[in-house]
């Protein structure tokens, strides 16, 4: 194999690669990365077994063929050259020289032929949304995943498919995100798709492009097919919690605040319950929030802000992460507070399609 | 204890004292900062039992007193309030509420009464120079010091005396750097004064302004006095090896660099045997300096620079690592490297005062 690329390419593609490469390998040949080229293109695979993902650059292909190198140590010489033509010879040892300006490398690779084969399965449907919407559906939500191993469907996040609407939900039993997106592909059938951790996590920084996302899906497996890259995972096995029940058509009350103000009071106010499992409690009275936290180590904090309520006075106390979380994440400057009574859920509402439920704290 | 204070003068007093405050204290006490109001000033005062940082900042003082707050949480609460002024008041319980703008914190204190006594002990010799020559030639030499506990001496930064120079200098037995200035100060008599650990890498960071330090010594103490700080430490006993002794002359060879482009030029090359222990290479030879570096399990990798250069060819093999740390802290556009043989010393020097002295690796 022998290739020219440029670097600021081949930075993108191993950054994208990298995320599917294992740091603690089953198999050494999984902490590398596949190169391949051919024709005019580069495309970069890594696996963990559980998770592919395949990526191509534009590339002049002197000599076609493939090997492996380590996905790190790629990354790290890459992000180093000056930023030019990189060119990749690799010799019959799998041993690869990457030149770039007065920089030579010869890194040692294992034989493209080790590799295990990235099987292709049969997908039953198939259909395509704007990759933005995917990629902030799963932003927004990715965080109210469970990290508890008990129950492996909540360590994802879940695809749910009904009359032509994605649900694209996370929830660890004490708290809700969930993304609501119109698919206007026909193809799309009713069905819950649980994406596990990892890609849930890898998969908004790896797809790219403003155009579309192919989705291709069977009861065991999905892949997500971008302009340059794919990823694809096993699907964990359901049944996901019915969630949608849970959400209370109302709550009783609404409030509107400024998303940055009020996440930065509530911010400041935390920091005296940090890391104590504390908990921050929200104040509404008429014209009135107070947010309040107080901790037996520390001390107290509070802070004010005008809102406009009249209702009767309602206080209700969470963890602050589980607040500020979905805050840093939003995109409107305004959101909307739904609540009811001391211990009943909290809604929380702003960006279109999404839709944030928490469970208060007793005490 | 009623004040107020800007919050942008006291993040920066807070910065600078949370530096001598401990997070595992052998007093719980010793996690807080004393807060002394008096006539135009709050002074911030915090010791681990070795280092005091003592700094004030202007105060409107409403009401004289003193209190200790917790110095890691006060650092995280300052720096989120608005950038205005902060008023603090303390009650004879010594629950200091901190207001500014909106935000209160209530913050649990220790009475300051209970605050170890600072002992300001009869210093021998007093002198000052320029602030900036002790931050850069500590800033410069820092990082040469040993990290094995076995030899205290070798832990800090030595300050030694000699005929009106003041060389500061750190090594670890394998490298050896050194900053040399003159003292104008006709008071400094000779003398080797050994900082321990944690002063040599505080100091840098804790002194301000632009104007002069003024250093009170003794045999087992030593005070740095900058306009609104003062750093004091015990000396660690010594001797300080003869540091002078082991300087050659002349190493035979000068090759003078730009330091940018080697100092990248050989973090690209060691990229191949990070973590490995494994050494670089420099190869001297007519117009040319050959950085190689090879990796048993990794590959190799090399990069060439042109120099002016006539003499025979010699290599030389160290622990990269060893050289990039002074090129990091540096400011000369340009840089010397002297060189004798293949196992005798390195010298760099570069800036003004400023010498680093190498032992190559063996095979």
């Amino acid at each position: 194999m022998r290739i020219i690329v440029t670097k600021e390419n081949l930075v993108s593609a191993l950054s994208k690669a990298v995320r599917a490469s294992s740091a603690r390998p089953t198999m050494p040949i999984l902490s590398n990365i596949l190169f391949e080229a051919s024709a005019d293109k580069l495309t970069l695979t890594a696996t963990d077994s559980e998770i592919t993902i395949r990526t191509w650059i534009p590339a002049l292909v002197e000599e076609e063929g493939a090997t492996t190198l380590p996905a790190k140590k790629m990354q790290q010489i890459v992000a180093a050259l000056p930023n030019t033509d990189v060119t990749i010879f690799s010799d019959e040892n799998d041993i690869s020289t990457i030149t770039c300006k007065k920089s030579t490398f010869k890194v040692h690779g294992i034989v493209a032929s080790n590799y295990p084969e990235i099987k292709e399965p049969e997908y039953e449907l198939s259909f395509s949304m704007k990759v933005l919407d995917i990629i902030r559906s799963f932003t927004k939500v990715v965080y109210a995943r469970s990290t508890d191993d008990s129950r492996k469907q909540l360590n994802g996040v879940v695809m749910s498919i009904r009359g032509g609407i994605m649900t694209v939900a996370a929830t660890d039993g004490r708290r809700l995100a969930i993304v609501e997106k119109n698919i206007e592909d026909e193809n799309a059938k009713d069905g819950d798709y649980i994406l596990p951790s990892r890609a849930s996590t890898e998969l908004s920084s790896c797809l790219d492009g403003t155009d579309n996302v192919v989705i291709s899906l069977n009861r065991a497996d999905v892949s997500f097919q971008s302009a340059n890259t794919m990823l694809k995972t096993k699907l964990v096995e359901g049944p996901y919690p019915n969630f949608r029940q849970v959400i209370p058509e109302n709550c009783g009350n609404t409030v509107s605040i400024p998303r940055g103000e009020f996440t930065e009071a509530l911010k400041r106010v935390s920091l005296i319950v940090n890391d104590s499992g504390e908990s921050v409690k929200l104040t509404f009275s008429p014209n009135n929030l107070l947010i309040y936290a107080s901790s037996i180590e520390t001390g107290e904090s509070s802070e004010s802000m005008e809102i406009a309520y009249e209702g009767e006075e309602v206080s209700v106390s969470f963890n602050p992460v589980y607040f500020t979380d979905p805050l840093k994440v939003l995109e409107a400057d305004t959101i909307n507070i739904e609540f009811g009574k001391q211990y009943t859920p909290i809604k929380l509402t702003g960006d279109e399609g999404f839709l944030y439920m928490l469970m208060p704290m007793k005490g």
